[in-house]
């Protein structure tokens, strides 16, 4: 049976305007791939909310789970949440649940709960909220949507919360074997290679480094022996000489 | 006016699977904010014939230039070429002019032109090459799409042989002030002073360093002197104590 799928949903501009590069997605994926999760797509989009909410309504119908990240803070140009409100018919406002966290933390930290903290408190109507041990603002599920901080330590965390809450598959297992030797010289075993074991993906990933071409063969499945098996066979097609 | 849309379409599973992390988007980021191009959704899909030719379709359709990287190499699971005349509903084999550039880069290398690299030429019709000047192999053009290589330094020479030829828009400019304050602290202001500022993007990049919050506000804009004075009422807004 194939593993349930998985898709991202980066909001903001930051990735975008070539700023910063991205570290949530490179994280979702190592751990979605640990159970056996298959992350199937990512999307980036900028604080736009028609792009948002489209891009939420298409996740949402062709995956099996969605996790956004960014946009749920307090400042104008957080409008994650009211997007998802709106992708989803529900209706929106600083819910008591989450208010509650917020007043008790700041209260802690001796900080005055102001109108723009007051935001990280506007849940969906329905929503689960998702535990924030980081900095208390909580994330929510909506429906098999997951919202959550763009802020690396506070998305991780979040992710934390929701895996256990997820069925997964079985763990996708690899073994990379790198090969020396330009791309043209081994397609043709290596795609044989792959018509022999059609329940492995076999991936070739080009690299080029001091002028020489070479290949790193990446053998993913879910059957260990089978990866093992394929990848000495490979190992026997292209002898280091 | 508002300047050109771009959209990118990464193609393969090795970011997905979280082998890697993606060198191509932060290149293409930067150099299309330089020319006044605006990047505005990045697609990221697997090996997977239909994905990829929904995703080339969708975005084709919505944004007026479209970038793709990966899957135009010579194994088996290079498909992108194919998936692009699928998309386009063009006949696709190998084009007599890419089959003269690998002949005569690979006489010179003294490599056999075998049938894997063969698959280099599979070009659509219609389709107009795009200059590889790192190794040869091409990329190309169809209607608004450019199909590019994912090995960094080929894509990054592509990019440089389709940006000439694109209409670019006013050049994007930034300022960035970090403010080593919560956000929720800042929120208020800022959202007034983005309020001021229709024609200014005002973005808050959220931070925790040694367990304090801060965030690096960035003002982006195609009017530098508009720029320069927000940042000032920014910088007044909230000096250093």
């Amino acid at each position: 049976m194939a593993n349930p799928t998985a898709a991202m949903l980066v909001i903001g501009d930051e990735i975008l305007s070539g700023r910063t590069r991205d570290a949530n997605m490179h994280h979702l994926a190592n751990e979605l791939t640990k159970i056996g999760i298959t992350l199937s797509e990512v999307r980036i989009v900028s604080d736009d909310a028609p792009a948002i909410i489209a891009a939420v309504k298409a996740l949402s119908t062709s995956f099996d789970t969605v996790f956004t990240s960014g946009g749920i803070g307090p400042t104008h140009d957080d409008i994650t949440a009211d997007c998802i409100a709106a992708a989803f018919g529900l209706h929106i406002d600083v819910r008591e649940d989450a208010r509650a966290l917020l007043a008790a933390h700041y209260k802690r930290a001796g900080t005055e709960l102001n109108e723009a903290r007051l935001r990280m408190a506007r849940i969906p109507d329905t929503a689960t909220l998702i535990d924030n041990p980081v900095s208390t603002a909580p994330g929510f599920t909506v429906q098999n949507v997951h919202v959550m901080a763009g802020v690396p330590s506070v998305f991780q965390a979040m992710v934390a919360s929701v895996l256990p809450t997820l069925v997964g598959g079985a763990p996708l297992l690899s073994q990379t074997l790198r090969i020396n030797r330009g791309e043209g010289d081994i397609a043709g075993p290596l795609g044989k290679l792959a018509a022999e074991h059609p329940d492995l993906a076999i991936g070739s990933y080009p690299f080029q480094k001091d002028g020489a071409y070479g290949s790193n063969i990446v053998i993913r499945g879910t059957d260990g022996t089978a990866i093992d098996a394929a990848i000495l066979k490979l190992a026997a097609l292209f002898p280091e000489t």
